[in-house]
């Protein structure tokens, strides 16, 4: 029987240098998580072939006349959350398989929940792919999304197909929905917080808690958790995950002000004149003046935007050192993130240590 | 440890007297299952105020200003699925408390499926309220149906608190998420269905096999696997919850066709005259001469209707004994719910099992 704490500790890292072996490349773990994903989005075809095809596509399993995709996927998206549970899981010296169906559930739960943001936001695009509202409308978008959330518990339940992590499932499953309510919560926030100017960073980072970080803090808890890790290394996981997703976020509004085109594939400043309040314009209107603060609000409240308000928004942000701010916050929370993950797993002690450090350090310079 | 099948039989019946004569009303049920819901909407809270809030205006314990609700719930829906498997669980001689985390689950999973069919079917009124959407917009109403499916499971690993019926969460919970791709399976196929004139009779009831029956079989399946019913009475069980969910949805579909407005609140024939394409007009498409199709489907396909079209359809429904033969399919559908239902729970075996014959009897007979 596999107890849910206290059989693993840093000491045994050294002791699987076969399993670390066995992880060596991105995509090597991919092939682990990938049929159990595939296994839940086909259940959905049991009772409505065509939603089983709609969300395969988002998946991008299937193209948008619905055939199969040959060779190699048009984005895939990163699956940052997946490989990092499983990295987790390696780099405690555990089989990283024993993360796979956590690993399968997280990405079915991120899908799930790009699908109705997509049409929330009535955004048309996704991965450079039209998004399944665009393209089979609101209702059965709707469906798909619900589809992809019931399927990734099924990928969940694998938890409980091997003895070693079969016990843990009454554990995993409840965190597993309250990180899904924490990522609705946190949508919620997002669409109440539009263009309302008294929004403060602070409920800012309660939104982004929500909506981008409590995947990736429960991506790293039960990366830890199915590998044996004490309470007090799941609780430093969590720490670790939380940052981490936090750091993500705030550097995505970083490159949407001074991303370049290069870089993101968008407009430079396309957050400015797309009026999106992240974090960068929260902290500039807390730092400006009052007259500063209204030509803003008047600014963030019309619709259209020309070159000379969106230089003087840039102006703004210069002169109260926002990015340099910016910066530091990122550079934060990616060391309070790192610290936590060095107290459970400290650097270079296997191959997976390497990898997962190496993606938080990918992560923390990333331009694009 | 209590094993998923042979530890309950019809013999055990009798030897619970205590149990049955403690759920004597549904009230009382209801208690015993209240609790879990409330719980488990409550966690939404926990990132997202307003959207608890909206969750709980759509189970009627708010108003729409989100004020608490004082005294009796305003419609609070007819709970015949958790009262359900709690009567099986009862009736099968255990203790209906077993089956509340069961119960809870599966009502919170119908009201998430309504908050998300609203919106698809643009209905701006559930149980004589407005609906969630029509009060806080699509956006936020998508989010409310994504809390309350996640709340859902949250109050179905409930069934982990009790030793009873903590080893039964690995097969409860996939069935749960299998019941949903079903309700969501059908409501797709029922989109895919509007306007399409080559729909048969048996895909319909593929339809709402998924979105109406489903979730009446999940309800007796696990009502009585808490219960301890062995694998043949669980077949059983499963019968009997699919064919009252049939029945069910065929009366309904009768009822908007035949239904006087007493009995049912809407004008008479409003499933005609809302071009509504449920069983009895398939039903008629395949009985009637080619002609007469032809008129059908031309008075199907446009938008408007005359009062002589309403008639007409009507007569041509009374040519054909639609009505005679639609209130046949409900007998037979409900001859088979009752026989699978009598194998496992005798009528009269003890006060449970009058009322799950009662509550079948009422549906069976029902003209509202």
């Amino acid at each position: 029987m596999f107890s849910t704490a206290g059989q693993a500790d840093s000491n045994s890292i050294q002791d699987h240098v076969l399993t670390q072996q066995e992880i060596r490349s991105a995509a090597q773990l991919d092939a682990l998580f990938e049929p159990i994903m595939q296994d839940a989005v086909a259940e959905i075809g049991n009772t409505a072939p065509l939603l089983e095809k709609i969300a395969a596509y988002h998946m991008g399993w299937r193209n948008a006349d619905l055939s199969i995709v040959n060779g190699e996927r048009p984005n895939p998206g990163k699956r940052i959350r997946p490989r990092l549970a499983m990295l987790v899981t390696a780099g405690l010296g555990a089989d990283p398989v024993l993360a796979a169906p956590v690993a399968a559930a997280i990405e079915l739960l991120h899908n799930f929940t790009l699908v109705h943001d997509d049409i929330q936001d009535q955004s048309h695009l996704r991965r450079h792919r039209p998004t399944v509202w665009s393209l089979w409308g609101e209702a059965q978008a709707i469906n798909a999304g619900d589809a992809l959330f019931a399927s990734s518990h099924l990928a969940l339940y694998a938890v409980a197909d091997r003895p070693e992590t079969a016990p843990l499932l009454s554990r995993i499953a409840p965190e597993f929905d309250r990180t899904t309510l924490a990522i609705v919560g946190g949508q919620t926030l997002d669409i109440e917080n539009e263009g309302d100017p008294t929004v403060t960073p602070e409920r800012y980072l309660q939104t982004i808690t929500g909506k981008t970080s409590a995947i990736v803090e429960f991506a790293a808890w039960a990366g830890g958790l199915v590998a044996g890790a004490s309470e007090t290394e799941l609780d430093d996981l969590a720490r670790f995950g939380l940052s981490t997703g936090l750091a993500f976020q705030i550097r995505d509004d970083l490159l949407g002000i001074w991303g370049t085109e290069v870089e993101t594939g968008k407009t430079p400043a396309d957050d400015v004149r797309r009026r999106k309040q992240t974090l960068p314009i929260l902290e500039l209107r807390r730092e400006a003046t009052e007259a500063e603060r209204t030509e803003l609000d008047a600014y963030y409240a019309h619709a259209d935007s020309t070159e000379t308000e969106v230089a003087h928004v840039l102006d703004l942000l210069d002169r109260y050192h926002i990015r340099t701010q910016v910066e530091e916050e990122i550079r934060s929370h990616h060391q309070r993130a790192s610290d936590a993950l060095a107290r459970v797993i400290p650097r270079g002690s296997n191959d997976a240590a390497h990898q997962l450090y190496a993606l938080l350090d990918g992560l923390e310079h990333r331009t694009g």
